[in-house]
């Protein structure tokens, strides 16, 4: 089996099969990582020798007929704001080296390994998870395999390019404002942020608490549905992931027959402001789903911009002591505006908490008549490592802050969504979204499995 | 019977059983506040004729056997900002005063309604409820019923007020950082805050959403225990009022027999700033109980700071619009406070929410040692109209923000609290607060019973 390009599922089916050992996976992708990553710069931390050991002992288990873990042998890795035990939570930031290792592993980190997961490092990031490029000015930035002089996303930069270039089948990352699905869609991956408060966030550095999701990066739909069914259900080490009422079952619905979904392309705000392959992406979605329908979803970019008031200034709490006692060992790009978030009046604060209801009101009534809606990740393919600006719709403006300008809306209100990488020929990767109603995950899950089969989506390892 | 001092229980227990008719008991109230509400400025709108009509429906179904409301004839006043259909609702401002009326009741009114009580009019408040002192520069200060030139204490200043003068047996009020308890204890007469979220705040026009309660102001501990029961109860017009877990019954404990229940003092804070005679209340309440034992809220001053720091931003952000279209038409005690309020940076208001959660961890740490704890509701008894310092511990401060003092850091974290009228010859009133763990209403009234029984306890009325 080709360990570079096989997506966790199968490789779990094959160590659970006695096919191949969990140590000859843990070891391929060790000395692709070894190879590799050093002009890719995906890890912070790499852990062999527990990896191995891990595996070893996965190794055995199978061989007595006692394992049989969803994930059984599948090389994993997170973003380095995933507590694991024994090491630093660096959260991308030099402040943190200097913390003690954490005892525990996060709550996502301990399912994946219970589920026969290997745990092979941790991944390079943005600061404090405060950026959309992975141009970290302790760590460095981290390299799109695609094109090394292009930023792989952000912040979860590292987490979407080790999965890209086939270093781990297998990632996790966090996504605040679309920090899993930005870097997703530039790298080429498959990259799912479930609803709000679905996945524990137990062991997890936070941003912007009422905002931060985690999910997982993969390389096939089945692997994303994998990995959320391992991570998903109740914690008590994470009050904000608690039981939930059961989500109705659709009748008449099956992977392969989404018939009875109701599909809309996203208009107005998600069609303007992108440059023309994106858009030519969601209509390829589109057009293999046969969607010709438009949805509005009402004052998205006011979501988008009290979804920035209230990233800034909850991320500015969280950190203010820090920023006071010593301000030159941030990150630049982070620093101020943290300390500009620190600074904005309260009244702007609850203002924004405030819209928020009111649009989550007006998406709830969007979902009473469409179930899938497809709108674009980013406006653009991946930009030059250090481009400070772009040009859409014949306007000269900042790349960082408007790479997420199509998923800071969605993420606002805790809505499931999926970035899916489009099929394209000759060019840079380029990510849809599929997004969903609340704790609808499956209908995302079906679609995205439909337009698969199809050959209209795809991860893009570059080898 | 004397209607000027009868309780709410016996009035109904009356027109109940045919004694007296609900058309003379509403009568009897319209008298009265016809002859005495001139000079103590209580009420703002009187509904003599809809009070009239209802009393008249409730003789006719006793008549026929149909009513067994618990409140059946009882008359009742509402602070105005509860709406009530037909009426606009002032929230003693004079902007609102322009508004529409109301098309339909506030629950809490609607429920007393159902029970057999008589609305006979919406009572003068603190513009948005913003103060401790019902001075309300658009409709005048409520006057106190024990010394026309003093405060009723605030911002349910008309409420407490009304049913002290033996207007009414019963009324409703608000409390956010004290506006029931600081009232209740400053006219002489019963105040009970509910744990947050348990009484409906449908149709209640709010101040700061996260600390507003409703609750009533009576004449007995039986009253207070027939209204909270009459009141409480899911209600789906108000998403913070839902469906609760049943609290644990405690055995062994019945309505004269407290010896269960654990009792004690709140030492350091609440036993500094107050004057002696508001500390001799307290004492003779733990007499009566045989307590000896302190117990320490760790940082209740922080509470209330971080109590004014909140209220002031979400008090501010909710008027925002009129303060900056016609600042001149409020309150200048409010639109202050309001404009300070809006500027305050965010960073304060999430310290100040990220110390709450602390703040309630530790409480909760306390409740698991004591269930009762007896607290001054006040510093001092009623200042006079105007008055704007006063003297505690040696030091000259400002009247209006401390009041609050004691009240504050207890609404903060949304404990229920029960304000008692303290006994005492020839002086002003003054009350003892009775805080319990949420939801643990019922050790309270059962503590407040036995000092009622003993006479310790009992509402001042002045007929």
């Amino acid at each position: 089996m080709n360990l570079d390009a096989a997506d966790a599922v199968s490789i779990a089916v094959a160590v659970r099969e006695g096919k191949v050992k969990a140590v000859e996976v843990t070891q391929a992708a060790l000395q692709r990582i070894a190879a590799r990553d050093r002009e890719l710069n995906c890890f912070t931390t790499v852990t062999a020798d527990a990896a191995l050991a891990d595996a070893e002992k996965i190794d055995h288990e199978v061989k007595q007929g006692k394992n049989f873990g969803l994930l059984a042998g599948v090389p994993f890795a997170v973003k380095n704001l995933f507590d694991v035990a024994g090491i630093t939570t660096l959260a991308g930031a030099k402040i943190n080296a200097e913390n003690s290792p954490a005892t525990q592993d996060a709550t996502a980190v301990a399912r994946l390994k219970q589920a026969g997961g290997i745990l092979v490092g941790a991944l390079n990031m943005d600061e404090y998870a405060y950026g959309f490029v992975t141009e970290n000015s302790h760590y460095g930035a981290t390299h799109n395999p695609h094109d090394l002089n292009r930023v792989a996303g952000g912040s979860s930069g590292g987490s979407a390019a080790a999965v890209a270039a086939g270093l781990v089948p297998l990632t996790l990352g966090s996504d605040t404002n679309g920090s899993i699905r930005v870097p997703a869609a530039l790298c080429g991956v498959f990259g799912f942020k479930p609803t709000y408060g679905r996945l524990s966030r137990a062991g997890v550095a936070l941003f912007s608490s009422s905002f931060d999701h985690i999910g997982p990066f993969a390389r096939s739909v089945r692997d994303i549905a994998t990995v959320f069914d391992v991570l998903q259900g109740e914690d008590e080490r994470d009050p904000v992931c608690t039981k939930r009422p059961p989500v109705e079952t659709r009748h008449g619905v099956s992977l392969q027959n989404i018939d009875g979904i109701r599909i809309a392309i996203a208009g107005d705000y998600f069609c303007k402001g992108a440059n023309l392959e994106a858009l030519a992406a969601v209509q390829k979605v589109a057009d293999a789903l046969h969607v010709t329908e438009y949805v509005s979803i009402p004052e998205a970019h006011r979501a988008r911009a009290a979804a920035f008031v209230i990233t800034a200034c909850e991320g500015a709490n969280l950190h203010l002591e820090k920023l006071r006692q010593r301000p030159q060992d941030f990150d630049p790009a982070t620093r101020d505006r943290f300390l500009a978030g620190a600074l904005i009046p309260s009244h702007w604060y609850m203002q924004a908490q405030r819209f928020r209801s009111w649009f989550r009101d007006r998406v709830r009534e969007v979902f009473e008549k469409v179930d899938i809606i497809i709108a674009p990740t980013t406006p653009i393919s991946a930009p030059l490592i250090g481009q400070q600006t772009m040009i859409l719709d014949g306007e000269e403006i900042l790349v960082r802050p408007h790479l997420g300008l199509f998923t800071q809306p969605l993420s606002f209100i805790g809505l499931p969504v999926l970035s899916v990488p489009i099929q394209r020929t000759n060019a840079l990767p380029l990510g849809v979204q599929l997004i969903a109603a609340p704790y609808h995950e499956a209908l995302i899950l079906q679609v995205a499995s439909v337009l698969e089969t199809k050959g209209i989506i795809s991860a893009f390892i570059v080898p």
